[in-house]
Formats: structure tokens, C-alpha cells, sequence
């Protein structure tokens, strides 16, 4: 079987449905292509290649988009959804490619291609920014990016909210007027609890989880209890990386990065644990729709409740360690037991990082992005006032202030990218993870004797059955329904923390 | 700056030389796409991506052959060479772009597509078939490949000599009628020289070269003598795969590949100084050229020269080793001395794998290939007879035979990937290495005092003004005459080759 040219694709006698699909293939194709030559510019590209990858990620970008919004597609999408029984794949697949073809219809080439360039030297900019924590070099490339996704709101949706035109590309259907409310209700029951557990005055003791964690033995251990939740080594790899991610370049090619500290394990190991979450979904997606309109993930938000669920559901819980716990102290040599270990996966104590937040705090640090994001799409706030800014929202909402950009406005890799609108799929997967996770339980009892035994298998398949399976045929508040039973709220995950704080902090 | 789509292109009010560099700038974007997801599959890639990589391939391949062959590329060419002054570079922009896309329009994109999938999947089988010494696990491959390229051959020169039309991809201008008397020449002069070798009883010492060479030693090694030769490290790099080979992605972004064994340090360490050739020569081409018709390599023919060049007359010189020398001994914390090290680097003795073959006998190991490749397109041997052919070959010519197939038929990437025609560059190459050195040397003087205090760049900077600085507005056969004043010969390296064996086996 060959990948065969639009032409190709036209001048053959198959249905519609079938020209249709071969058209997305090559679609999906080039998506693929451009994750691997963002992984590799991440993870192994030489300094000096940076220049030729932009107009190489350019050449790409254009290539997608030409395709994206070549009237033949439009053309072929019309014909198979007139021929496609109502209610059947076939319809759903012509939908879901119209849906997509719409928006891109409305970017023009040059725009395309230009935010490409725009990312990839962003990115570039932004690794060697962040290293020498000077917001300044990194300052043009985000005034740039942010000119060009506004200009992309513009055509997207005219006389629109910009924010929310881009929001929608994550999370389709979600709206800043509907997650005001929700971030608010956060803020609003998690401050009082930051509070308490730090006016309750019993710190964790957290000497078992620093030390000395050798590298070697820090990536065996991740490799070890990557490959036990299920994620497939043999369709997958763990890499280095400025900025932990998870690409899916195809179902048989699935990349995670990260980064470690040889003083604490925590750092690296969830942040192995989240992308492998990430993993899990693109390895879990329906074989068969690959390189169809309907065979990538629903939602950012979604994919975000898949490594939220292993990294925090599965990865901190007792029952986990229970069968980590003997791993855990051959690799590093350690004698710390469960009642030593466990308490310190779950300090809570406001800090800088997002990645390395606490789940009790982890949901603020979004709230800042969202706020500042918010403004500089409103046209509240300049680019040159962020880093400030920046800094006042961590003082307000958080109590700490940043020393410098790296650990300020600079930490995240996302807008960088040109991603704004990004950040709140966190809070909306962070909700998510807690509630699939309940749901799961409902249905299959409670999962602490299997993990004590080292068998995630039967999480594993439910979320296959309930998310991974259905591609993209549902919208993220369809599929949170279908699933759970109930719209998607806060209340699962607040039971959950609080559940945590009182196990950890007699809260 | 951008890499617009072919629409802006062809609207834009731009000269027409102007838009045919923005239209090639594409096609060179895709040729280093392709570059980079070779070298990923080989070094990289996780073994089941394989189905997912090869569609990609597919796709890339017809979307460059698609833009090659496009009547606006054909169109714009021929205002460009219209407009250009005779003998001025845009003349000979707009006449390399002809040369290119002529070839190109033959070769419907089916067969384009079908070719980059069957490489795709070729190489993936030849991998796991040569691990396994399995010849018939590659051999529907193998057959598939072949009769691809018999009908590239067909539709590229129809009624001519197949092999021939497939040799001057990677050497144009070349024929198997002009190289059949090279060959034999070198066979009849090489045959003698190496039986002489074996009666004169006069065996190496090659213990010098032979005890535990650690990885983490050669690699260190390795990187110090590249870097000193010239290739710059931020603008590259150095990984393992199975077969080694250099990518030239984009002139900042120029990946070598090696193997290792930890017994004995000559063949990492020979395959890397020759990889370097290869990318001092990528790293070398002009910068203002990159993404123009004339900004690559001449040939693989003089590609190769600059290996060779690097491998051997440098790298296996006496004067390279006066510098190298104490850097290995302190690498590898050995004592030997000069006089029992340099003769362990011109060990002649028939061998089976061509890669780790010596001077004297390393254009056998091609010229088996040559016979067999011509007997394979002219239908005069099939697939299924070639592993029996190449051994008995062997024997003839090498007086050796393979015990399996993987260090015989399976030993080489080349027909795994659909490359017939491209050993003989090997010899042209290594020819050429010789006579360039030489012209170098009567230019310059002799190089052995700058080696012995590990200075190359009078050496290299010869090679950027006589070679790499042309990029491709030279014929091979042009740019030998005019770098060392007379036609490609055998004569220079008959010479040098002599040489060292007077030297090692006093001859």
C-alpha cells in the first residue's frame, strides 16, 4: 500500500469516503512529521540547525495547511458526508474532518507558515532564554507570537473573543465565561486549605525522598514502572528534554522526555509518570482510525486527565507503593518504608514550578496563566509588563514571588510554541483524572488490591473501553459524561485532595 | 521569513530566479526531512513505528516529487534560464534545476510513493534479516526494490542501458562502459600487489591495536579527532546504528553515525574519520546556496573522495599519528609506540566486510558489487541466486568466503534502501581522494609537519576552495580536472598505495 498524491487520490474510482480518507493520511502524515522534528529540535537537534529546522517546520506547516484546505478535500468531505449513512462512522468521520477543515480554511498560507517559522524560533530562543534567565532575548519572539495568534483569532473568528478562538482549538467548546466560574470556585476552596496545612504545623519529613538518586538508577526505576502501567517500550522511548512532553508521532511511535535532579526522585519520576499517562492514550488510540479524522485524541483537556490519572490516582497512592516500594529501595539503595515514603508524594507547599506543584496548588499556577493569558489577549497587558506581572499574580495567589525569569515567567515551554489557551486543559484534566477515576472504581471496585500486586491492567482497559477507544468521535463534555454519569465538576478531585490532606495532615 | 506555499510563490511580483529558489527551497526542505527521518529510523526510532514511518516517508517523497515535477517549477525554469546572463550563476541555477526535474517528470508519482515505502520497509527487514544472518526474510524486499528501480530505469532512459540510468543519479555522467576498464586495471594491478603481500611473509603486528578499548573511550577519542580536523560539533553529531553513514539535514544540522566492537579500536575509530570526511564536506557547501538548485554536493563520487581523504591519506598517515598518538594512549592508557601502531593501520589482508577493509583491497570488495549489481539489472542474475553469486565472487576475487550472510550478501544498507549504482562511487572516490591530495600537496607542500602538530585547515582550507565551495556547479569529472589538472585516474593512488606497502611490507 502506497500513500498516493492528491491527483492519485482523485483519479481513482473509490468512494468518497475512501478518497477522504486518503487525503486525511497524508494530513496526519505531515502532523506526525512535524512532532518528530519537534522532538528531535527538543531532544537531540545541534544548536547551529536551528535556522534550517524553522524553514523545514515552515515547508511542513504549509504543506498541512495547503492540504487542510485544498477545495478538493472540501469538495470530498461534502461528497462523503451526502453519501454516509446518518449516525454511522462514516458520517462522524466526515464531520469531525469538516470541523477541522473550517477553521483552517479561514488561516491563510502565508499565516501558516509564518506561525511555524514563528514557533521554531521561539522555541530556540526561549531554551537559551531560559538558561541564562533573560526574559529580554526570549521578549520579540513571544510579541511576535502573540501578534501572529491574535491576527489568527481575527480570522478564526471575526468580532469573536480572541482568547476563546483559541481556546477552542485545545478544548473544543470550552469558553473563558465558563471556566471563570470554575477557576474561581478552585481558588476559593483551595486557598483556605493551602492555608490550613500550613498554619496545621505538622511538615512532612521529606529526607526519604532526597539524597543522593543516581541518574542510571533514577531512569531504570522510571523505565521499570513505565513498562508496568502498560506503556509499550517496544512503540515508545524516554528521552531528555529541556521541558517534559509526550509526542505521538504514531500509535507505534510514542516519545516521552524528561528531566531529572539527582537530589530528589520526585521531580523525574512523575513527570515520567504524567507523559507515560499522555503515552498510554496515543498507544491506546483505535488502530484501525489511524490517519483518519476520527483517530487522534478528543481534547487537550482529556489527554491531560490520562497523565494527571497515572501520575496522581495510580502513582501517588498508597496501594502503588505498596508494589513500588521494594523497586524503589533496590534501585536507590534505600531502607525508607511506606509510612516514611508515601507522606512525602504529597507535600503540599506553594511554590514556583508548575511541573513540580503539589496537587493542592497545582491547579493556582494555572489560574496565574490563565489570568495573564486572558489579559494579553484582551489587550490588558503588554508583553514587555508579563514577566511583572508574572510575579505579582505568584506573590497574590501563591504567596511566593519568583528570584528570576527561569523560574518566573520563563519556566514553560507552551507559549514558546505560539500555545496560548493551552494551560486551563490542566485544571479541566486535572477534574477530569479525579472523576474518571471515581467512575472507574464504581465500576470495577476499588483498584487498591491490584496495584498492591503490581496489576494495573484493570484500570488500564476500563479507560481504553471509556476514553481511548473512541478516538475523537465525542466532544471532551460528551465523552466526561458518557463516562462518569455526571457533567464535569470539581467535586471528585476536591474529595479526592481532601481525602489526601487528611491521610497526610489530620486536616 | 517565510517558506511560502507555491501559490504565494507563483503570485508574488518577484523575478523568476527569485521564484525558483522559493520553489526549490521546498523541495530541499523535504530532501533534509527525508534526511532526518532516515537517520531517526536508524538510530532512533522505536521498532514499531516502522508501518506508521514508512507511510510518512511515502508521503514526503510524493509531496517532493509532486513540487520537482509541478508544470509552475517547469514553467518558472525555463523564464529563469530565459532571463539569466550566459555563464552567470543564475544561468546555471535555472540549468542544474533543469537537469533535476527532467529525470524527475519521467517517474510517475506512484512509483515515487511505492519507492519510499518499499525503502522504508526494505531497510526495517534488511536490519532485522542481517541480525538474524536471514537472507530470505529481505529477499521479497529486495525483489520488490529491484523491480521498482528496473522500472525508474525504463521510464528515466527508455531502451537504455538500465544501470547505467541508475548510476548517474549518484554520479552524473558516469557509465558502466567507461568504469568496466577502471576496474579492470585496478583488479589486475591490486590482484598481484595483494598476493605479493601474503608471500612475503612479512606479518603485522597487531597486537597494539587489539586488547579493551571502552565505548565511553573511543567515543571520547573519537569526538577529540573530529573536532580537530574540523567538523564542528554545534553544527553536528555523532550516534550508533548499524550500518555508519553521515546526513547531511541542513549545513548547521550534519549527523554522523558509527558502530563500535570494545576489542579493537580501528574500526570505530576509521568509520568515523571517514563519516567526518563526508560531513566536513556537508558542513563545507556554500551557506548563500542552501535551498538553491546548486547549493549540494557534486556527486557521491566526490562525496566519497572527501571520506577517503579524511580516513586515509589524514587519518592513516604517520604525520596524523605524531599528533594523535599521546591523545590515544592517554584515552586508552596504552604505551605503544609509533613504530608498533602505524603498522597495524595498513594491515592488508582479504576480508568480508567491505566497510572494515583495507586500502589494498577494499576496491575488490566494490568491484564484486559492480558485477553483481550490473548482472542483477540486466537480468542475468536473479534475486534468489544473488547470495550464492556473491560468495563465490568472494572467493574469486578475495579468496575468501562468507560463512552466513550477514558478512556477506546482507553486510551492506545500500540495496536495503534501493541504491544500485552507488558502490562504484566508492572506488571513483577513493581515486579521487588520491589524486586530490596529491594537488593539494604539490600546491601547498607537504602536509606532514602541520599534521604532526595537529594542524589541518591548510589541508582543509585547500578542500573548501577546490571543492566544497563549488557546490554542485561542477560535473565530477570537471571539478577533478580543474582541482588537480589532469582527468580521474588510478595513477595517484596506485602511488600512494605502493607507498605505504614499501613502507609496512617492504615491498
Amino acid at each position: 500500500m502506497s500513500a498516493p498524491s492528491p491527483s492519485t487520490a482523485s483519479s481513482s474510482a473509490s468512494s468518497p469516503h475512501q478518497r477522504l480518507l486518503t487525503l486525511w493520511g497524508e494530513i496526519r502524515d505531515f502532523a506526525g512529521i512535524e512532532e518528530l522534528l519537534e522532538w528531535d529540535q527538543e531532544t537531540t537537534m545541534p544548536r547551529r540547525g536551528v535556522a534550517g529546522r524553522a524553514k523545514a517546520l515552515g515547508t511542513v506547516a504549509a504543506a498541512k495547511h495547503a492540504r487542510l484546505t485544498a477545495a478538493e478535500l472540501v469538495e470530498t468531505i461534502a461528497e462523503a458526508a451526502a453519501a454516509a449513512p446518518a449516525g454511522s462512522v462514516e458520517a462522524g468521520q466526515a464531520a469531525e474532518a469538516r470541523r477541522q477543515v473550517e477553521r483552517a480554511v479561514r488561516i491563510p498560507a502565508r499565516l501558516a507558515s509564518e506561525l511555524a517559522e514563528a514557533r521554531a524560533l521561539g522555541q530556540a530562543a526561549w531554551q537559551e532564554a531560559r538558561r541564562r534567565a533573560d526574559f529580554a532575548a526570549f521578549e520579540p519572539h513571544l510579541a511576535r507570537l502573540i501578534a501572529l495568534k491574535k491576527e489568527e483569532a481575527a480570522v478564526v473568528a471575526p468580532g469573536g473573543n480572541a482568547y476563546d478562538a483559541l481556546l477552542d482549538v485545545y478544548e473544543p467548546g470550552a469558553t473563558s465565561a465558563a471556566l471563570n466560574p470554575l477557576f474561581t470556585r478552585l481558588r476559593g476552596e483551595l486557598s483556605p486549605l493551602v492555608k490550613a496545612v500550613a498554619e496545621a504545623g505538622r511538615p512532612v519529613d521529606e529526607a526519604p525522598a532526597r539524597g543522593h538518586f543516581p541518574f542510571a538508577a533514577q531512569r531504570a526505576l522510571a523505565l521499570e514502572l513505565v513498562a508496568a502501567i502498560g506503556f509499550d517500550l517496544e512503540a515508545g522511548r524516554l528521552d531528555g528534554s529541556t521541558h517534559p512532553f509526550c509526542v505521538g508521532i504514531n500509535p507505534g511511535d510514542v516519545r516521552l522526555t524528561w528531566r531529572w535532579q539527582e537530589d530528589d526522585f520526585r521531580p523525574a519520576l512523575y513527570g515520567v509518570l504524567h507523559e507515560a499517562g499522555h503515552g498510554l492514550y496515543e498507544q491506546g488510540l483505535p488502530p484501525a482510525w489511524f490517519r483518519t479524522p476520527l483517530g487522534d485524541a478528543v481534547s487537550l483537556g482529556i489527554h491531560e486527565s490520562q497523565s494527571r490519572l497515572w501520575e496522581n490516582q495510580v502513582g501517588r497512592s498508597r496501594a502503588f507503593w505498596q508494589w513500588a516500594l521494594p523497586r524503589f529501595q533496590a534501585h536507590f539503595g534505600s531502607t525508607a518504608g511506606l509510612e516514611q515514603l508515601w507522606p512525602t508524594l504529597h507535600v503540599v507547599r506553594p511554590s514556583l514550578i508548575r511541573v513540580e506543584a503539589d496537587e493542592a496548588t497545582y491547579n493556582l499556577h494555572v489560574l496565574v496563566r490563565f489570568e495573564l493569558e486572558k489579559a494579553l489577549f484582551a489587550g490588558d497587558l503588554s508583553v514587555a509588563e508579563l514577566p511583572a506581572a508574572w510575579d505579582d499574580l505568584y506573590a497574590e495567589v501563591l504567596g511566593v514571588r519568583p528570584a528570576n525569569a527561569a523560574e518566573g515567567v520563563l519556566q514553560d515551554i507552551h507559549w514558546s510554541m505560539g500555545s496560548f489557551g493551552y494551560f486551563p486543559t490542566y485544571t479541566l484534566g486535572t477534574l477530569a483524572a479525579a472523576q474518571l477515576f471515581a467512575a472507574a472504581e464504581r465500576t470495577c471496585g476499588s483498584f487498591a488490591g491490584s496495584f498492591a500486586g503490581g496489576d494495573f491492567s484493570a484500570l488500564l482497559a476500563w479507560l481504553r473501553s471509556n476514553v481511548h477507544r473512541h478516538g475523537s468521535t465525542l466532544r471532551p463534555a460528551e465523552l466526561v459524561e458518557r463516562a462518569t454519569g455526571k457533567p464535569l465538576g470539581p467535586e471528585d478531585f476536591m474529595t479526592y485532595l481532601r481525602g489526601i490532606l487528611q491521610a497526610i495532615y489530620q486536616l
